[in-house]
C-alpha cells in the first residue's frame, strides 16, 4: 500500500510544474493519496498539499496519522492555520500558482488564503486531475472491492431467504447487519437501506417501523466495505405467491434496461463513453413509458467513495475504460405504489464486464 | 417533533428582515431545522433557505422528505441548482441581502450564485444566529440524548466486565457493536474508538489488530445515537491487576482536573464561559507539568451532530447556560507510553450539573 501511496504521489507530481502547488480538500482524494481516514466526515480533518517538491499532510492534532516517508505532516486544519502552512510552503519554493477544489473547499478557507496576500495566482484544478487517477483501479484495489462484492452478495442472498411477515424494515436492517458481521465486516459503504411496499417508490428510504406483509415489494440496497472499498447492490423482490401484474412489468423492464447497459459494454468495438450507457438503459425505460419515474442516473463509479468519477449520467462524456469499477442501477419509482431498482457492481474488462455483486445460487 | 420544528423555524424567521435571507448548509443546522437526514455526509444533499415569508429545503431529488406542511421542498441542489432556486425566490420575494455561512459553503456554489447577478449583498451571517438555538436543548432532546447515554454508560460496563486477555482492539469493537444492538441502538454517534497500550496516546485511534495483555492500558470511547442525538463517553482503564505508578500519577491528574471543572460548574455564582471551564481542567493539568500533553480542548457541545457549539475551548467566551448538554474530557497523552482520557456527557442544570453517562455500579 505504501508503495502505491509513493507512486500516486509521485504521479501527481509529474503533472505540476515547478512554480505549482496543488490543495486537495475532497476526502475521497486525501484517502487515494494519503490513506488519511476521517472519523467525522462533514468535519474538516485533513488536507492535502502538493508542489514539486514537497507532499503535505495538514491534518487536526488528534488525527490518527500513517507517519509515511514521503509525506510531511503539518498539524492544524482550521482555516487560519491552513492558510498558515500554505504561506510558509509558498514562499519557501517559490511557487505562482495554487489550484483549489471549488467544490469541496469552503468559503472561509479560501478567504483565510487570500488574506494571506500572497503573490500566488489562484486557479481551479481540472477535475480530471486526479480523477482520471482514482477512476481506472489497480490491481489491490480490485481485489478489495471484489471482496467487499461478494461477500454483500452473499449477505443479500441470506437475507432475503431469511424474510418473513410481520418483520419491520428496522428488523432487516438489524439482521442484515448481524450478517455483516458474521463474514467480518464492520464498515459498510453507506446506511442500509430496506424499504417494504410504497416506501420503495423512494430511492434513499430509510429503514422505519413498517411491517412486511404478504404481496409486498421489498427493494434492498447495501454494500460492505473492505480496507475502505465500497460496495453496492441493489435487490427489489415481491414478498408473496403471486406477483402483481404491475410488479411483472416494471421488473421486466429494469432487467432489460440492465441488460442493455451490459450488453452496450460487452458489445463494444470502439470507445465507448459514460453518456452512452446511461443513454442505453434511459432510452428503453423512455420507450416504454416510464422515462420520468427513472429519477436518477443509470450508475457511479465507486472506490474508496461510494460515490465517485465516472458518474454514468446523460451529460458526462467520460470514456468507458478497462479497469473502471461502475455500478448499473436502472430503476423505476411509482409514488404511493412502489419502486423497482436493480444494481450490480460492474468490473469493465479489456473486452466486456465483469459482475462483482455476483450471487453463487 | 414536527410542532417543534415549526418553532424554530418562527423563532429564526423573526429574526430576519423583511429583505433579508438566510443560506443555511451545516448538515446539523439542516437536521435541527427540518428533521432531514444526510445518508452520505460529504455530499451535497440539502440546504435550507429562509426568508421572512417563506422557509425552502432545497434537496436532491431521491432523498427521502418529511413533507412538512411548513416547508417548501425544492428538488435540485447542485450549485446550479442552488443558484436558480435562489434567484426565482430573491426576485419574487425582493430580497436585498443574502446571509451566508462560510465555514459550511463551498465555493463553487457561492460562485453560481455570484454569477446569477443578483440585485442582493452576500454577507457571513453571524454564527450566533443558530448555534444559540441549537445549543439550548429543549426537554425532548435532553431525554433523547439521556437515553443515548445511559445506554452507552451500560455497554461501557458490560465490556469492560468483559476484557479478556488475548482479544484484539477489532475484536472489543465488534463486541461493543453487539451490545449496542442488544440494546436496540444501530446508529452510533462516531466510529467506536478502541486504543490499547501505546496506542491509547493517539486521542482518536482507531481499532486495529493489537492484542490485549496483561497490565496495559484500555481507552474506549463510545456513544449511542437515539433519535438522531449523540451521547458520548470515554474510559481509560488498567488492565491487569497492578496499576503502573505512571498510571495511577496521570489516572489522579486527569480524574482531578475533571472534578475542577464539575466544580467549577457546580459553585457557580454569577454567570461562566465556556474558557473558565477549559482553564479550571488546564490551569491543573499544566500545574502537575503535563499542559504539553492535554492535546485537545477540555469538551464540546452535542446533540443531532457530534461536536457542536459550544467548543469547550481556551479562547471560547460563550456563556454556560441551563439545559447546555456538553462532553467535559481532559486527557493526558504520552507517546510511546499510553493516553489518559475521562469523558462524561453533562447536562447543565440551573445550579449544577447532570452526568448523564451514569453508570449504574
Amino acid at each position: 500500500m505504501n508503495k502505491n501511496l509513493k507512486n500516486r504521489a509521485q504521479i501527481l507530481q509529474e503533472k505540476l510544474q515547478e512554480s505549482q502547488s496543488i490543495l486537495i480538500s475532497a476526502i475521497g482524494d486525501i484517502a487515494y493519496l494519503s490513506n488519511f481516514k476521517f472519523l467525522v466526515p462533514e468535519e474538516r480533518e485533513a488536507f492535502i498539499f502538493v508542489t514539486k517538491n514537497s507532499f503535505n499532510l495538514i491534518h487536526t492534532s488528534f488525527a490518527p496519522i500513517n507517519n509515511l516517508k514521503f509525506i510531511n505532516y503539518l498539524k492544524g486544519s482550521f482555516p487560519e492555520e491552513l492558510a498558515n502552512h500554505l504561506k510558509l510552503i509558498i514562499e519557501k519554493e517559490n511557487i505562482k500558482n495554487l489550484l483549489i477544489d471549488p467544490e469541496t473547499l469552503f468559503v472561509r478557507e479560501l478567504e483565510a488564503i487570500k488574506e494571506k496576500k500572497l503573490e500566488v495566482a489562484i486557479n481551479n484544478y481540472p477535475k480530471s486531475l486526479i480523477q482520471d487517477l482514482r477512476s481506472i483501479k489497480d490491481i489491490e484495489e480490485i481485489e478489495k472491492i471484489s471482496l467487499a462484492c461478494s461477500i454483500t452478495a452473499k449477505v443479500m442472498t441470506d437475507i432475503i431467504d431469511e424474510l418473513k411477515e410481520g418483520i419491520t424494515e428496522i428488523e432487516v436492517k438489524k439482521r442484515i447487519s448481524n450478517l455483516f458481521e458474521l463474514n467480518n465486516i464492520l464498515d459498510l459503504a453507506f446506511p442500509i437501506i430496506v424499504a417494504f411496499g410504497p416506501n420503495s417508490a423512494l430511492p434513499h428510504h430509510q429503514p422505519g417501523e413498517k411491517i412486511l406483509q404478504n404481496n409486498m415489494t421489498v427493494l434492498i440496497d447495501i454494500g460492505a466495505k473492505v480496507s475502505d472499498y465500497c460496495a453496492d447492490m441493489t435487490r427489489t423482490i415481491w414478498f408473496g405467491k403471486q406477483k402483481s401484474e404491475r410488479f411483472i412489468e416494471i421488473e421486466s423492464i429494469v432487467l432489460q434496461a440492465y441488460k442493455e447497459v451490459i450488453n452496450k459494454m460487452d458489445d463494444r468495438k470502439t470507445s465507448i463513453k459514460a453518456n452512452d450507457l446511461d443513454n442505453a438503459a434511459r432510452t428503453y425505460i423512455v420507450s416504454k413509458g416510464y422515462g420520468n419515474q427513472f429519477i436518477h442516473t443509470t450508475g457511479h463509479g465507486l472506490g474508496l467513495s461510494i460515490h465517485e468519477p465516472p458518474s454514468i449520467s446523460w451529460s458526462n462524456q467520460t470514456n468507458i475504460e478497462p479497469n473502471m469499477i461502475i455500478t448499473i442501477e436502472p430503476g423505476i419509482y411509482l409514488n404511493d405504489e412502489f419502486g423497482y431498482r436493480y444494481e450490480n457492481t460492474v468490473l469493465v474488462t479489456k473486452d466486456g464486464t465483469k459482475e462483482l455483486t455476483f450471487e453463487s445460487k
